[in-house]
């Protein structure tokens, strides 16, 4: 690490950094060109407007709290609860998801007032018909760990800060006699609170939980929110009516059960008079939800929160730092931190954790991680989280070996949502995310169990139609809906199989596994050169639209167009199959003009270059296939477009869903200059990095510094490159050559060469 | 003890009892007149059939599981479930409330049979619409541990036994194709599951758990069932359609949430064939419920189970043996029975317990209890306890004190169901049973803890208008409802309050709440010589009707006529009140001829004369009073006429409620010949002895023998007595001459003496 100097007024932040994050300034994650501490880069309103699917609220990285605004709590477009475009305000509720595709979590509403409380949201159209508030993006402002607005209908500015499990509202009020503060239990983003209980535990204590009937099929939240002043007054509202002792016998008013409860505690308030929440949350009980509250959060101190938390983040985004222009700092570093907000520790603070078998277990020695997108952050997600995240990563592969464990079906997660499954996408992809971080070096996890749940989960003869596939080589479609992508996955989640296979000794393993990777060689059709549907009988898919996407048909939210390029175990084998590179690449350079018929179902993927979606993953992995037939001048051209349209620093700059992450983390890789087509192989492919330096602390200790000279907006291609001052021919970057740390160098240009 | 010979059959009999039960013959609660075990007098089937709400299944003493055949589910007159003039079935369910007039739990129901199995239960009038089965009581025999009934629509034997925490199903089957056992987990008495979820663990286990909103609010039974023979195959039926992979993308078979589901586990079985499935149940979690199952069931050992309990039966009904007439036997062992099959242990293996709080607690050194009765089991049951449970009474005092420390209103327990306050009825009994067991010696629980829990619920100003009351000295009834049964029964508890503050030093306390207890006279009206309702002004109720029972009214369940003789702590005052004896007499004749107004609300509470109604219990002190007034020859009579109509060996023979062992301990006490007429105080008025001798082994460890020399049906009055060989002249028996041992000897005679 190069010495630096610090003009007085950047020193001042540094010695702020030390004292609050209690790391050496090497560390804090102070750009080194520019002072400004990287959280400052973070612009956490990327991605809310449109399909993001972003949140803007207050998280610690990995945060089991996520407090947020909700603006829309219907639609399945707004899965996260907010979008950019909504002028008022639901509320604030306790967590989040990260750019799903489908909404759920939204927990537990948080609402302050003034005047007579309502207890229904009331509607966009209307919202003085309820709780909910307008607001103004003028009056609102967000950076990690930290939000605030102000409330237009009450004058109520609203604070949000978070700790990892617990996290606090400061409500700044006006003047009132009639102040008030509503928690909602029955709000959920999209679906359905069966059950909930409110207690009032003393004069500014309140606890309670809902059970939650959603994408996630039971799923239990706990609270225990303490109040800074105690309730001048309370109620609780049952089903609309206020819970009270009606003189006939008793009936407590300070606890209560039911599908749609409200507690409002009531306060008179002088002007600019702060009320502070802090609130923990638990899967288990609210016994360790005030246990989690009062580990993390035993004072008042909001702003020592956020110090903290702010020093958590700093010290996260520092893991890869850049050289770039602001904008391209913006970006990158608020993928970087949407990449941290999931998966998500799912664990108190005694060390349990509710089971996907709804039991309590103890995670000793590790963290319990919920939340895995796998059909998305296999892709990217997972392969730079085995880079500079190995310990989490290593953390997230026991949580879903504990969830195999725990599985009925003994199976691997396939999207796993806070002890649920949803069995949402295809696939079987915490295999590659497993291998991927084993050959990466990733420690930490028991690589023979977790063979064995790999082999278990790919042998499962009820999952998915795995059993034909194995038996005929392909997944019949006469048999199983997108059975095209679904032989596609499996050939490829095999082959990782195979490669954990022979790397513990398992030479059978791996012979049976890499013939079963070779399947996607049985449903390409030569007559059109694409992937086809195929019949338990052998019969091809008829009539055949390789543009079209069909409802429950053969292709996974996409097209054969599409899906003809997922072989990233064995592009070579493809481009054999394809007759050659020539007619390889021809046909590849197609897909970026040609259009698929609109169909619903795949309306709402943007990021459209031609039939490549960049706002879906099935295309994620596309523009690097030029690589493979001698042609990465098209890759670098491609990729430092979909860079420049796709991503941004501005609300509406996410081109499709986050998905945990791996939009985020297709963007981090590429602005180095590469990208892990194949995980759980030993390599990556050669793009065109986006950013002027980039220095990658590898969780093994070592550095990679990636440099781009005579980058310009123009100076797309590279002209040379060499790794360790050695020229560098290939279009492929070993993982070999990342592990021990060193420097690529790129040349750029504005032609290709 | 004397010794005794054993005819040789007998003694097989001994032996055997050594062997099953691991005691010395003296424990083997074996009759030392006849040689049958006192369990082979219990007719579980007594208060099966009208009031009483009895049932008929298998459990263990106190037991926390109790496995019972369900009859009826909607209801509300057939709160155990079973109704002996049933002649349908619908299935077998795991737990149970012993003589409630409020139904709940029945929680999740196995049913056998053969062909299809329908997934609903059908009705009375058409079995056959459902998986109800017709049944005969000729195929039917029920003892304590264990049941049998033959379901006549499949020609299965059910057997059903039943440790503490789990319990067996032996099901005996046909030949047949298509054998099932269907577990229904939408199955509770009258209430409603709010959710539920069941998961097929492996070949031959389930678990799954259901959340009952019912009586008690929010209700949560885990369960973990073995079936000892793998299933041939199973499914799973959800809201009325069966859980399958749809080959879309990939759904478990093996699991589901919900509000209505079944599993159904199929079979071919041979004729003949048994089945057996063992069910462990927690409170906590499936995993308990499985070691629940595991310690207590960790074979296939149905007679071993069987006899287990048989053994601990024994045990306990030893605790009292009698010489009397196989129908005295019959009903006195049968009462005791009832009044040991609650309160209930609610505590899992592990020792961890779900709290008031829904949080889970361990009990460190003593053991959790639920399901109290107070407004019933505080007059007789708890007393009976004190003196020959000490150490279950205490517990049951241990768990009412932690139920405090977990109330957010911080009240000892009401009418506590499961974790939950269900605020039934009225007063706060918790007070007199603690207070009893204290000054009973009752040790094992924390007597200033207890004082502490005591006196800050007498004095929570929240609870059904105690605060006015305290104020005013009445409850005034334009305040709250049954305010003359109130300030009665808050007088007689804050007697008791002051006992105990009184045995604690507590002199201040003492002077306060002896103060509370003289509060009877503030709405003793001598106008009317009656207990009459008053307002907040101090002006009576009118008009006055003092047969009359008004729902929402003054009286609790009853008449003023009736509840004007509820000031048991002190009758000497009510007699003063009176005018003196003679006219206090003359109303007290009164009662037993007069004629209540027939009311809605009331006109299911029978047993009877005139308007003393034994069915319930603000009757259940009155025919002593005549003690008090220098008449004990008309409480002789009474109690024996009312032990001769209103109990017996029949299920009819229950002519109320059996409210939790209440009505079956005012028997035990008054077939010894004495009665708890004030809980708190030091003594017991005596009655008139049914039973020729009844030998009581005190928890201290000394014993009590009662003996009524010269006892007929006819010879009902008592003519002398004399106590350890001395002549005894009170009609009051005190604690202090029963808790050294000791022996009292009535005279009886036909005629008044």
């Amino acid at each position: 690490m190069r010495a630096r100097h610090f003009p007085p007024i950047l020193f001042v932040v540094a010695i702020v950094s030390i004292l609050a994050f209690s790391r050496p300034p090497a560390t804090t994650g102070a750009d080194p060109d520019d002072g400004i501490p990287l959280v400052d880069y973070v612009r956490p309103f990327v991605g809310t407007q449109g399909e993001g699917n972003t949140f803007p609220g207050a998280a610690a990285p990995f945060g089991m709290i996520q407090l947020s605004p909700d603006t829309e709590k219907e639609l399945w477009e707004t899965a996260s609860g907010y979008e950019y475009s909504d002028s008022s305000i639901i509320g604030f509720s306790l967590t989040h998801l990260n750019g799903t595709g489908i909404p759920d979590l939204g927990d537990i509403l948080f609402v302050p007032g003034v005047g007579t409380p309502k207890f229904i949201p009331g509607s966009k159209a209307d919202p003085d018909s309820g709780y909910r508030s307008p607001y103004s993006h003028e009056d609102e402002e967000a950076s990690p760990g930290y939000y605030r607005v102000r409330l237009l209908n009450s004058g109520v500015d609203v604070e949000l800060t978070a700790a990892d499990r617990a996290g606090m509202l400061r409500l700044t009020y006006p003047a009132s006699d009639s102040a008030f503060v509503l928690v909602d239990l029955s709000h959920v983003l999209r679906w359905n609170v069966v059950w909930s209980n409110v207690r009032v535990e003393n004069d500014s204590t309140i606890t309670g939980f809902h059970l939650v009937n959603g994408w996630a099929k039971e799923r239990y939240v706990y609270f225990a929110a303490r109040f800074s002043r105690p309730f001048d007054d309370y109620g609780i509202v049952k089903d609309g009516k206020a819970v009270q002792y009606d003189t006939y016998r008793f009936r407590s008013r300070s606890e209560a059960t039911g599908k749609s409860l409200q507690f409002h505690a009531r306060y008179k308030t002088r002007r600019g008079e702060p009320i502070m929440i802090k609130v923990g949350i638990s899967a288990i009980n609210t016994a360790n939800a005030m246990k989690n509250l009062e580990a993390e959060i035993p004072d008042w101190g909001f702003e020592r929160v956020r110090a903290e938390t702010r020093g958590k983040w700093n010290r996260e985004l520092g893991r890869i730092r850049i050289e770039g222009s602001r904008e391209e700092k913006e970006t990158f570093y608020t993928s970087m931190y949407h990449l941290f907000l999931a998966p998500n520790v799912y664990q108190d603070a005694t060390g349990e954790y509710r089971g996907f078998d709804q039991n309590v277990h103890r995670a000793d020695g590790w963290t319990n991680y919920a939340i895995f997108s796998l059909w998305d952050t296999y892709r990217a997600a997972h392969p730079l989280l085995a880079l500079i995240q190995a310990d989490r990563d290593a953390d997230m592969i026991n949580s879903m070996l504990a969830h195999y464990d725990q599985s009925v079906e003994h199976l691997l997660p396939v999207w796993s949502l806070q002890a649920n499954e949803t069995w949402c996408m295809i696939g079987y992809h915490a295999v590659p995310v497993i291998v991927d971080a084993y050959l990466k070096g990733v420690k930490g996890f028991d690589a023979e169990r977790a063979y064995d749940a790999i082999r278990t989960t790919a042998m499962n003869p009820n999952y998915d139609n795995v059993a034909a596939y194995a038996r005929l080589g392909w997944v019949p479609f006469d048999k199983e809906n997108e059975s095209v992508s679904k032989t596609l996955e499996y050939a490829y989640d095999d082959y990782c199989a195979a490669r954990m296979a022979k790397a513990l000794g398992k030479a059978d393993d791996y012979e049976y596994f890499m013939k079963r990777a070779g399947s996607y060689r049985n449903i390409f059709d030569p007559a059109f050169d694409l992937m086809r549907g195929k019949d338990s009988q052998g019969a091809w898919r008829a009539p055949f639209d390789p543009h079209r996407y069909v409802e429950g048909g053969d292709i996974t939210e996409g097209t054969s167009w599409q899906y003809t390029w997922y072989v990233p175990h064995d592009v070579e084998g493809l481009i054999a199959l394809m007759g050659g590179k020539e007619r390889f690449v021809r046909k590849l350079d197609s897909l970026f003009v040609s259009r698929a018929e609109e169909s619903k179902g795949v309306d709402d993927i943007q990021g459209r270059m031609g039939e490549y979606w960049h706002g879906n993953e099935p295309s994620h992995h596309i523009a690097f296939l030029y690589c493979y037939a001698g042609e990465p001048w098209k890759t670098q051209k491609l990729v430092r477009e979909i860079m420049r349209t796709q991503y941004g620093n501005k609300p509406n700059s996410l081109c499709g869903n986050d998905d945990c992450g791996q939009m985020s983390a297709w963007y981090i890789f590429n602005a180095m200059g590469f990208y892990p087509v194949c995980p759980g192989s030993d390599g990556y492919a050669i793009g065109s990095p986006s950013v002027k330096k980039a220095v990658m602390s590898l969780s093994n200790g070592n550095t990679f510094t990636t440099i781009a000279e005579n980058l310009s907006e123009r100076n797309v291609y590279v002209q040379s490159v060499t790794l360790n001052g050695e020229k560098w021919n290939e279009p492929f970057l070993p993982y070999d050559e990342i592990k021990n740390g060193g420097r690529i160098v790129f040349t750029m240009g504005p032609k290709p060469k």
